[in-house]
């Protein structure tokens, strides 16, 4: 039926937990939570659209494991992720009376994990939870480390929590499904990894593009993993991002500006990081912590992905320095600005919001 | 000026915090935090009642020590324990760009507590604060231990965190303005302490009652301080209360019943849990792991201290089975029932809520 799975195990003490790849895998996840000994009772967390493609198979998969499920379904996109749609979540389990041996799972992208995964880290103090990952961001990013979070109409994921999933089954067959622009942007996170810490992983990247592009199984399933492994690692030497875990930062400082600097309409998280990857190679470039030929290895790869390298024109930098200044990673006044030493290591430079943008300034081309 | 404190460390690793209990030690609390680290901006989290009372010394004592403090002040009742006053708390700290550096300070009862600890667990993922408890009930339970919360319209405590407090600043002469109702009910957790873990404090509360109803400052800080110690031994072996950390609800499963059976109405927590805990040793008798002069000390010092110690004739021993069955430390059918092994020891129970209400028939008198 299904390709074998690989599995990469995140080692947190009483809070560790396996991550399953694999295609064609939804099916099985009912198999795979039996093994892992969650309780009968679980609730599927998911929003409209993602439910149309993939709530049938998931319930029936729970459904032939002896679980009990019920679905939440929430209304789709970024702006849901807020206190109300955390209420709705809160008021439905209270209804169902979901007690603390019962289980979440977010079936669906980046929003759905974030507020599901707050959800079971608050519902009477916190219960068990999965994560079900159908974008290739939420796959290689926000499903495994146990960040969840809420939105803040003043802000992004200000409100949340550190509360790691009890097992995260990644099907990349539902791949297939994600409009092209979202995979691309996906994308990008997983050529951040290769970047960070990975330079084999980059060498697959620029080798075997195209088929990426095409959604090919095989690949995505490979990358995905070695994206998901590197993950893993940096979470279990840092959980709860003192320190270590913000090289999982790297083109996020400037990304992050860009993207509320246009009202986060304009770019999705993965373009707004890829054009902050490449300022950021730029930077790194210019400190002489990254030598020319890597950087253009970087911005070639970013552009032949068809993401976008450049701020655009219309953006001030003193726009972004505002936006830089209310990043909650900022402490102090300057940032633990990321940079790359070449393809595969990075290297913190404490940088203020200005010098990150005089920087830009002179190597603007 | 004040009398010298006494300090309890809780050893919970990286969480770890001391707890200091002394009389007029308010005016201290800036001292202390620039002690233990904290950095510039600070909120304190009060209600309106207390704020009247202690606020100002406490902002003049953080303003002498160098710190910057804004004040966040929520109406005064359980009813305000909820999500709205979170969202209240969330607007302000980010409206004031509060940084993961920023701490709470919260002021006041176990609802303040509670309140100002879960915008804590959840601000950014977590950020500091100090318990401030200025009640009886929250000096010796709710502020150590970091168990943090919200209600929901459907059930107490529904929504929260387990999230430690890096420093509990307990001043006992904040007691003489409780008024005496409250007084006694903590004194009810109080007495819980002695019956559970520690014999010598339930022979001190024999003798001493007298002074200790009338809020006499020495024996306050002295059994405030016993039970915080026997509070933090349970908390550091079992810190999220998977186990042992139920021994501390001795009681509470009468207790919580009862405050649900009559609409939180009727009775003060510390009230409910006297009743819960006469019915506790009335069961434990009665099963034969308490002995009557045991169950007699109990019973009389919880009438000395003009504690309610009976089920009312108006509230059905079915009302109690309801509300047993939703409480949130329910699984599987069976309660962990706390039992007293005479005094200073206790024993765990499995036993249906139907097996509960059966014991009391079997002995009501």
């Amino acid at each position: 039926m299904s390709r074998a799975a690989r599995t990469i195990d995140v080692d947190l003490g009483e809070r560790s937990y396996s991550i399953h790849v694999g295609e064609n895998i939804l099916g099985e996840l009912g198999d795979a939570m039996r093994r892992a000994k969650f309780a009968q009772r679980v609730a599927i967390v998911s929003d409209r659209t993602v439910a149309d493609l993939y709530l049938k198979p998931v319930e029936e998969s729970l459904r032939r494991s002896g679980f009990e499920s019920i679905a939440i379904l929430l209304p789709a996109g970024e702006e849901h992720k807020n206190l109300e749609s955390l209420a709705a979540i809160y008021d439905r389990v209270i209804a169902e009376r979901f007690d603390r041996g019962s289980a979440l799972v977010a079936l669906g992208g980046g929003v759905v994990g974030d507020l599901a995964g707050f959800a079971a880290a608050s519902y009477l103090r916190g219960i068990a939870y999965v994560q079900v990952p159908t974008t290739l961001l939420a796959q290689v990013d926000s499903s495994v480390g146990g960040k969840t979070a809420v939105n803040h109409r003043e802000g992004k994921n200000l409100i949340g929590a550190f509360h790691q999933p009890r097992l995260v089954w990644i099907d990349v067959a539902a791949l297939r499904s994600l409009p092209r622009r979202e995979l691309l942007a996906g994308l990008a996170e997983v050529i951040k990894y290769g970047i960070i810490a990975d330079a084999a992983l980059f060498r697959r990247l620029e080798e075997k593009l195209d088929d990426l592009l095409a959604a090919e199984s095989g690949i995505l399933a490979e990358v995905v993993a070695a994206s998901c492994a590197i993950k893993a690692r940096v979470v279990e030497k840092d959980e709860r991002e003192s320190d270590l875990r913000a090289v999982l930062n790297f083109g996020h400082t400037v990304g992050h500006a860009l993207e509320a600097a246009t009202g986060y309409e304009k770019y999705l998280h993965g373009e707004a990081v890829a054009i902050g990857m490449v300022q950021a190679a730029r930077i790194s470039l210019a400190e002489g912590v990254c030598d020319a030929e890597s950087f253009e290895r970087i911005r070639r790869l970013i552009v032949r992905a068809g993401l976008p390298a450049q701020i655009p024109a219309g953006v001030s930098l003193e726009e972004l320095i505002k936006h830089m200044e209310v990043d909650k990673k900022s402490a102090g006044g300057k940032i633990k600005f990321v940079l790359c030493e070449g393809i595969g290591a990075t290297r913190f430079h404490a940088l203020s919001p200005a010098e990150i943008v005089a920087r830009l300034k002179e190597n603007a081309h």
